[in-house]
């Protein structure tokens, strides 16, 4: 992946400085017990690729960088804030190979330390230097970007105690989950940099097109990636039985018999530790192999994937309004990144 | 109580406006079961203290408290984001005689309604009429109020696990596990209708002052209340051994003799429900009784009582710089209300 090594080291070298905006706003202190859950994701090290698109947003459409650090960080935090809560409901026990926030500290804390990493995101834009009327702005984005990400969960949520989702469901909800803080990122970005309209839609559209998009490659891989590079085994959504565009494609268009044979594979075995107990199953690997092909053969796996691409395409298409320099290219490279990634 | 007649009704008809501004941003609408357990307690009518708080600040120091409506609104959010994620964490069941929101939805859709609940707060502030600089301000304090909201709830699960907690740890717990909010409350009532550093750090000592005596006042009703006004069987926090001022005070100061005493009592009741299962048992009452009697002996309900008592007169001391007004007069009352209250 040779064409993407300048990007990553310059997502690299910029997570230095966005780590340090968050640890200063995190710092250890008392009540020690909540500040170290709170420190718990932020410090197992993620790439930091939101905080980079609002630091490469605000310099695609002129603007000084260095205003856009505390909103980058702020955009982590919400981002953080989600992980802790969402792991506490999806009983995760593994995040990063790192035990959960509510593993180590109990729910109860992970909670409270979900709640002051929210807190956070809206300190850090408190404290952004820039003008009373962005900061106006950029609360407005922020909310919005937080009231969707509580709405796509919710319907998450909801998608699991149902047989079928359709695509549109399924879009809606990801829109919501993944979709609102790439698209607050880049809008985020934007809004510190300029007053250009025009460009802040831009960004806004191609944020949230990547962050859809990112989503639903993440879906295709866990069907057809190399077990060795995923890091873990495939089709494992297969055994829980989450509800992707993959499965919404195959439910909107197959027969009702390959229909009734799929959903004797699908989320039965969930299993402890959401199914990744079974792996080593030789059953259960067949009985997933046969779902991942029915998959293949209605074309579902592939739809997603040219959706994904098409997604991508778009919100490429959407930044052709900004002047060319090195900033847009990085935005154009990650998107393309988003969805050529085998892990 | 003839003296508060007039406050009750106007707190009673603010709290008429201030429901159509909460109402109007959490409506009815998808996906449902979100919305549905994010209104539960706002629906549920609460006295709306708080916004009555910011509304009157305002009015106090010569702003229009129309202007207020939004942000008033927004403490509210905070406090029943707080109520909601509190009840998960003490596993409480009722709430004003209703189930609480985890019992009706779950946990997973609590935890998401008080992420829901905490946006809209901020998303109350993004919509405040007032300028940018203000609203920037405003930001400021709602961050500082809802970061210390979670410090002093982190403090209290902290206490749980502790043998003794000194007078001073408890009232760095209670100042920000409801001082805040007051504080916050009286402090960007004031920033919405004035300039004036001196009236917006009066409001700010005030609101601090009595949040504190109001929890204070509300663990010395629960030793000394007539049962019958008070809704609930006396010392119930002895039973579930809730560390609280008047038990600091008590460790504070008594001989090991009698700390030993009171601590084969303390607590030991807890049983389902918080110990409310117990209450018919005469042992149990006369064991909470005799520690009751022991706290007395050491002056330590009287300790609190007064003490509550003097951070109400310290808190409309501060009011004096504002000019005379009835929303001062009626802060006033508030707050001596607080602490002659016998439910």
């Amino acid at each position: 992946m040779g064409k993407y090594d300048g990007l990553f080291a310059r997502i690299k070298e910029l997570a230095r400085d966005i780590d340090g905006v968050i640890l200063h706003l995190i710092p250890e202190r008392d009540p020690r017990g909540l500040y170290e859950a709170s420190r718990h994701y932020p410090l197992a090290g993620g790439k930091r690729v939101r905080p980079f698109v609002v630091l490469r947003a605000t310099e695609a459409v002129g603007g000084d960088p260095g205003r856009a650090l505390y909103p980058a960080a702020s955009v982590e935090f919400i981002h953080n804030y989600s992980l802790v809560h969402d792991d506490i409901m999806d009983m995760d026990e593994l995040r990063r190979g790192r035990p959960t926030v509510h593993k180590v500290w109990g729910v109860n804390m992970a909670i409270l330390a979900g709640d002051l990493l929210f807190s956070k995101a809206f300190e850090a834009i408190a404290r952004a230097e820039v003008s009373p009327e962005k900061k106006a702005r950029i609360l407005d984005v922020l909310v919005r970007t937080s009231n969707m990400l509580c709405e796509g969960q919710a319907m998450d949520i909801e998608f699991e105690t149902r047989e079928e989702v359709s695509v549109e469901e399924y879009l809606r909800m990801i829109s919501g989950k993944t979709g609102a803080l790439f698209d607050g990122s880049a809008t985020i970005g934007a809004i510190v940099g300029t007053e250009n309209e025009d460009y802040i839609n831009a960004l806004s559209r191609w944020g949230r097109n990547v962050g859809i998009a990112f989503q639903i490659w993440d879906d295709v891989l866990d069907l057809i990636a190399d077990e060795e590079k995923l890091g873990k085994p495939v089709g494992s959504d297969i055994r829980k039985g989450k509800k992707t565009l993959i499965v919404s494609h195959f439910f909107d268009n197959a027969s009702e018999e390959d229909k009734a044979e799929f959903l004797r594979v699908f989320g039965k075995y969930a299993g402890d530790a959401k199914g990744d107990a079974l792996i080593h199953d030789e059953k259960v690997k067949e009985d997933v192999a046969k779902a991942i092909t029915l998959l293949r053969e209605y074309g579902s796996i592939d739809y997603a994937s040219q959706y994904a691409k098409n997604l991508i395409r778009e919100a490429n298409e959407a930044l052709k309004v900004l002047p060319r320099s090195g900033a847009r290219k990085d935005l154009e490279l990650l998107a393309e990144f988003l969805v050529e990634r085998e892990f």
